[in-house]
């Protein structure tokens, strides 16, 4: 069997995701693990890590991975001919020597998919944390029971902490020929993006908000930073990987904080219609815990539409990228207002 | 008034603390605060910021920043001839120019105050998150009322996620002459001591060992990772700011993981022997807890013979760094050592 994975081209989406979500789950299989501590004088305590690979793998739905990889291959058509599976990449280090040129293509792809499993570590974190009894109280999550219910809730904040620092980890790998200006400046984006003037900024915004009655802007700054801003870094990050031009990011960057809200806003309206075994999480919790959200500010049609109004402006600011094909984004915007869970 | 902040010769180590201690609460003041994120889009909400400053600033001894500098000036005599407070670097960086290759000492400077402030925004959130009801359920810390208990448990575990977040922020810093490889460096050094095979994974191990009799091979082991790894990588992450040989790297890492240790060993020591008021926080708490320490599996005169032998340890270590001076770092040591709180 060729262990080459070759994704097919890129026009059918599903057939990309596909693709992509086995990329993802196996590499975060392979980082999120004792054995990636093999190489240190000290190993991740076994239990620590059964909560982090509890938190991490097999759930979710990927989106902030999908857009990273979705965005680093818009940038770099070409690049991406074939993927080796994570588990060969040492392997194949060596064969190609660590000086070759010609490993230009594949060490791009090793930085963006390092990003794509970065992202989703701080995605992972931000839940196990947002779950717990301090917070949301919740006991459901991705169908199953949320971290503390399982592991105890200070095996659930370590957790979250280790996860939060393996992001950063994963990101400035050692030995690799990721350029360090890439390594530094991914970091930079992602401390960003997940600290306090990002996602952590809009959970305590969130936080004060029970029982308020928000502003539409007050709200939307709300989300921009809690969901919105590391849904926009994976989309800036994945180019990052590349070398997109000034035109290109800011493109991108408009993007990505469309789709972050509509991603939101849709998130808002499924609380209210769907049902908890569709969305894996408890439904109505917003009502209930008297959270302002889309649906109570501008009731549920006018939220619709501002969703795809939403949409709408993420199709047009991928217009403005100047990239040759952006058919993936385009899929992926679909998927985040169409989604049912 | 002249600006400039000249630091004495480093003969009188008190004089030489209190000079970087200034310049570590300066910065941490700058850096941990609203207008910090000025240049960013979003800020901080100011109801987080006011719970990470609290964690952050007015207290602590700053062991981990003054082992980040004086690791620093080590391995980078003459580099540091006089300091500019913090407040001033946008300023003298415009006078300058961003490319006067005049400027790599200051810019060096920069590096490991940068660092010295990463380092001390790892170990507060430790505290933050380590002091929570479903951690040590501490009401006390540095005199004053733990986070949680002034802010909430919510805005506790949230600060808490945000310092850690702002710590790699602080490592890469945009349109600096801090070269990217170093801010990399400097982000996976951090990283791997926070995490799940260092201080995170210390804590697990910890929580998994309250009234289990631990070996001294197990109690070692649980302290290298939960204290000891963030005071090497303060060492480590000091050096790196300068350019020390491989054989120096070596020394140095041997010097902290001793005085890491050490400084355990001396906290359980003073956990038994000192009480409340000395100590900033309650007293008593390990024997309470039935937690392993070090007193009560050697007894008191044995840890205490065991710390003096780690002291030992690290003063053989530092003299195999072939550095010119290192009286600071001995300075430190004894410190660390001899410390009453």
């Amino acid at each position: 069997m060729d262990a080459r994975v070759t994704p097919p081209a890129p026009l059918d989406l599903n057939d990309w995701i596909a693709a992509q979500l086995d990329r993802v789950e196996r590499a975060l299989n392979q980082w999120v693990s004792v054995d990636a501590s093999a190489d240190m004088e000290h190993h991740a305590p076994a239990d620590l890590m059964a909560a982090m690979r509890y938190a991490v793998l097999d759930g979710g739905k990927r989106l902030r991975p999908l857009l990273v990889l979705a965005a680093f291959e818009a940038v770099s058509s070409g690049l991406t001919d074939d993927y080796l599976p994570v588990e060969e990449w040492d392997e194949e280090i060596a064969r190609r020597g660590a000086a070759d040129p010609d490993a230009a293509g594949f060490m791009s792809g090793e930085a963006a998919l390092r990003t794509a499993c970065a992202v989703e570590l701080i995605h992972a974190y931000s839940l196990v944390h947002d779950d717990m009894p301090c917070m949301d109280n919740d006991v459901l999550r991705r169908g199953k029971p949320t971290v503390h219910v399982q592991f105890g809730e200070a095996s659930a904040l370590l957790a979250g902490d280790a996860l939060q620092a393996l992001a950063f980890e994963l990101l400035t790998p050692e030995g690799t020929q990721i350029e360090p200006i890439k390594q530094a400046h991914l970091c930079r984006l992602l401390a960003r993006a997940a600290g306090c003037a990002g996602m952590a900024g809009g959970q305590a915004i969130d936080l004060a908000s029970v029982g308020l009655q928000l502003s539409e802007d007050q709200l939307r700054e709300m989300h921009r930073l809690k969901t919105g801003a590391l849904l926009q870094a994976s989309v800036m990050m994945g180019a990052a990987c590349g070398e997109p031009t000034p035109a290109t990011q800011a493109a991108l960057q408009a993007f990505g904080a469309a789709i972050g809200l509509a991603f939101q806003v849709v998130d808002d309206i499924l609380d209210v219609t769907a049902d908890s075994s569709t969305l894996g999480k408890t439904a109505g919790k917003d009502a209930e815990q008297d959270k302002p959200t889309y649906v109570s500010l501008m009731g549920l049609a006018r939220a619709r539409t501002y969703a795809q109004t939403l949409h709408g402006q993420a199709l047009s600011a991928l217009a403005r990228t100047g990239l040759a094909d952006t058919r993936i984004l385009r899929g992926l915007a679909a998927m985040v207002v169409e989604r049912s869970n």
